[in-house]
């Protein structure tokens, strides 16, 4: 009942998802944005762990189920419109399935407009995960 | 030239968006997430303050051009899929429409699944914004 009336006040868009930012409860980095549909919202509640709906491979993953990179929830809050949800975590490993801490690991220098490498690698993709595509 | 080689780089979706994730550079908070399309990265980087493409409204929107809480650019990250955006700002009073710091001023309680007022109300929207609608 408590699940049903909370998934009543979030604004899931015409697929069926909203957006989910994922901030390390402890260094506050922003580590990535995934996707939940309603499915992947409960089961993240009741297994504390986050869960996602994967558009490119049109199914429900935990992160963490190949890598073990999981992620332990620690705090789930919704914005204004509730078309957004930030989730704050306990990271295992690394959040990034290219093997850095957080997605966000490439910068835009403002002045020249060119990308550059700014996180650290922390482990080789090709060690942790069998196929390219899971994360 | 370099712009153009920078737009190419970022895989907006299917209606030419991205979402962009605001985080404050000082605090580090998650203030709000919105969306871009080109014109509005192309005016970001042009102006370093951050411009979004309204999806209800439909139309391009500089944050603070009613309320005066404008966002200075500080940092822009793109994630490993290239199809989200993180930039880091200076924030100028509240990034909240609704009056708060940030967009995600409600918690999910993770027991009861009860939603409560987490943030601290920093303005009165009505003293703010003419119309309900505009951020």
């Amino acid at each position: 009942m408590a699940l049903k009336s909370l998934l009543k006040k979030i604004a899931f868009d015409q697929n069926g998802l909203v957006p989910v930012v994922i901030q390390d409860a402890k260094t506050k980095a922003v580590l990535m944005v995934a996707y939940m549909n309603k499915k992947a919202l409960a089961k993240t509640l009741a297994s504390g762990r986050t869960h996602f709906w994967s558009r490119s491979r049109n199914k429900l993953w935990s992160k963490g189920e190949q890598s073990g990179h999981i992620q332990k929830v620690r705090g789930i809050f919704y914005d204004c419109d509730a078309d957004t949800l930030l989730i704050k975590v306990s990271q295992t490993g690394s959040a990034c399935h290219a093997g850095y801490c957080s997605c966000f690991y490439r910068q835009i220098n403002l002045n020249t407009l060119q990308s550059k490498v700014i996180g650290k690698k922390m482990f080789d993709p090709k060690q942790v995960y069998q196929s390219k595509t899971r994360k």
